[in-house]
């Protein structure tokens, strides 16, 4: 890719348009995106206005890069370029820019598509709203196949997908959906209102963006209708919006299980003051949890002092113990996250996590009986022995437990369960440990 | 839902089939079938042999219970229902069963389908050829746009999508994909040929599945063209399978990233046995992992048994250590799996991994010097600022080096990352604290 943008910048500099233009031609809209993001707006403009798909090209760049053309260009080719755009992608450039950089957006754009771009972009961030496109095609109940047809056609340069094709009343309500593929099935004179489908899966237009994407997995849907409180049809959401957002809330959830919390982007972007801010929050909040685990050695610090063979296990034994609450917290924001758990399945689950838990804890206790015996004698194998067994079953319940907790008060299960679990069995861990411990080989 | 079964199930066992098929012919397939798992294949047979899209309702079962009832129907109804089925999931069927319940699927399908079955299911798991459809709509390049349309009318009632047609060459290989979109658009005498374009995203039959979802994602595509070595069309994958893969891949990294190995399907279905083999491994192995930790304070015994105020800390200084670096590793886990980071990106992400972790390096020095001042004096208090600050560094270079090495080799970096990077921080931890108490505090 590098060698390919130095050619081209090479290319535009020496004044060689068609020569640049030849190696991107190509390309998908895409990664000339990423050929443009690499290169200076003022040579790149004259690129990226030559490409016949260059809104979505443009669409696709970064905000950033967006708003530096936007500032380059001239009032009348920017708002040309803005009104190609996808309606969903305008709203969300609209939404990054503050009041100055909006006027250079406003000027020389329709007014329809000036509304439009307000209403799509009112919506708060990570609900259907803005995610949702206004570009959807929209036929009449009462026209023919052949009308639909016709229509279908004309609506094919700006609508998002003719695939599917909506019916509303004259309120605007959402009565009906229709496919290209039941259109061109039809005889021609077969009417829009008998051949649509009015059985619709439909969202609402504040409902959240994970919610969305599920419905669109779950039935397998090209585009899902957005409507209103009213029933009034706002929008459409389409599957490869559905799928950015699955693996969006994958990388967040994948974070927020390793104790990170903002979104950083791109991490090769990334600034290194933001992704301070992402992992510093947990990391010192556990600081101060562990001070718990601290808090339980000070209170037996006796039968340390006694027995210093004791502390050789200490990491391993509070290890083990957030190791496996870790595995369970995992599983359970997972299932609840896919929706393969729901709050009600809690009884159920704790007492399947109670069998895996005895099962795992009856393992790792023989498992470090044997270093236990080798190291400290009969004794000491016991204590770790049975302490094992305690925590790895107090952790797994605690692990398994919180995210249904955390879910309860509507808290998300992700942001906060995996370190605070580990922080929790740890100090639970080392009380047990040494508590038993205490009971068994005593001071003396 | 529940309420809902137990009434079609009272309607079907007093012989209300009819009522039993009014309550769930609104609802979609996938709905259908979770409805119908519910019930015994006995009773279930008849309300499913009425749905119109019964195969779709079937093709959503889980195997086991498809298998339950293709033990039941007639051989008539079983292969007129098998034929129905879309290919990729007749041959996910076939693939999970053993030979003798095979007998009871071959007979009675045809001959194409059923060699196209055995093709189908010939392709490992977890790559393109497992995933994709046969099930497509083929044109010829000298067909006008009359003869293309009608050619796809006739394709509908089978084929996956309509929405894109691929045009092949005597030899079947790919050199064209027209849209239903440009075909609806274009005058009637035009030809496919120039319509077409030849300009082709395709994958290998041999592709990863997470790459094909990828390529998918990456250019918002309905379906993806499969080729073989020979570049000729043997399949497709389409969007909503893409989705699918994305949330079993994301599933699996973050199950992999708290140490749990083979993939369990549903965890309110997943036996307990399936459970516990899942989750054993990984932590049989830390408990031997920790050991090293154990053997770093073994070294050290004397200080410890000197300054008996150092093990109150252990947990807290090896724990974020543990925490920091586990933070490191599922950022570039993460990074290398949505392809935002490749492995040339080691030294430049490095660099900016050492800014990030000197950052949180004296920030952490600086929470844990408090309680270190408080509970032991200036000189632990150093002691434990030092530490830390060399404990977090050290801990962040192995976490986001880890993944890296691992995907060098060619292992999956998720599959071992988080947990091992956990158990050699712990043991680096341990002994970069001791070591540092020992020359500043010495055993006197």
């Amino acid at each position: 890719m590098e060698e390919l943008v130095d050619a081209i910048r090479t290319q535009l500099e020496n004044g060689d348009l068609e020569g640049a233009f030849a190696a991107v031609e190509d390309l998908q809209p895409v990664d000339q995106a990423e050929v443009i993001s690499l290169l200076d707006p003022k040579i790149g403009w004259p690129l990226l206005e030559k490409l016949p798909e260059r809104a979505d090209a443009f669409g696709d760049l970064e905000v950033d890069t967006q708003l530096a053309y936007a500032e380059l260009l001239p009032r009348s080719s920017l708002a040309s370029l803005i009104s190609e755009m996808r309606s969903n992608e305008r709203a969300d450039l609209y939404n990054s820019i503050d009041e100055s950089q909006r006027e250079l957006l406003l000027p020389g754009m329709e007014k329809a598509q000036r509304e439009d771009m307000r209403r799509l972009s009112s919506y708060a961030e990570g609900c259907a709203g803005a995610l949702m496109s206004s570009d959807y095609a929209l036929l009449d109940a009462k026209m023919n196949t052949i009308e639909a047809l016709n229509a279908l056609r004309r609506a094919a340069p700006n609508a998002e997908t003719i695939y599917s094709a909506y019916v509303v009343d004259s309120q605007n309500n959402l009565i009906g959906v229709v496919s290209l593929r039941d259109l061109i099935r039809a005889r021609g004179d077969e009417l829009v209102s008998v051949l649509m489908n009015t059985n619709i899966i439909t969202a609402q237009v504040d409902e959240d963006q994970e919610e969305v994407a599920r419905l669109i997995e779950r039935y397998d849907l090209m585009t899902l209708p957005i409507v209103n409180a009213m029933g009034q049809l706002v929008g459409i959401v389409t599957h490869d919006d559905a799928l950015d957002v699955m693996v969006e809330e994958a990388t967040d959830d994948i974070h927020k299980g390793a104790g990170l919390t903002s979104d950083v982007g791109t991490i090769k972007d990334a600034a290194i003051g933001l992704l301070y801010r992402k992992r510093i929050l947990w990391l010192v909040l556990l600081v101060f949890g562990n001070l718990f685990s601290g808090a339980a050695i000070g209170v037996f610090e006796e039968i340390i002092a006694a027995h210093l063979v004791l502390v050789f296990f200490l990491p391993l034994l509070v290890g083990s113990g957030g190791n496996a609450g870790g595995q369970s917290a995992t599983l359970m924001i997972r299932a609840l996250a896919t929706g393969e758990a729901e709050l009600s399945d809690w009884l159920y689950l704790l007492g399947r996590e109670l069998l895996v838990s005895l099962a795992i804890g009856v393992t790792l206790a023989a498992a470090v009986s044997v270093p236990g015996v080798i190291r400290g004698g009969p004794e000491v194998a016991l204590v770790l022995a049975l302490s094992m067994l305690a925590i790895v079953i107090i952790g797994c319940t605690i692990g398994m437990s919180l995210p249904f907790l955390l879910s309860k008060v509507n808290l998300d299960p992700a942001s906060a369960s995996a370190p605070l679990v580990t922080s929790i069995c740890d100090a639970t861990g080392v009380f047990i440990y040494l508590f038993i411990a205490n009971q068994i080989m005593g001071v003396g």
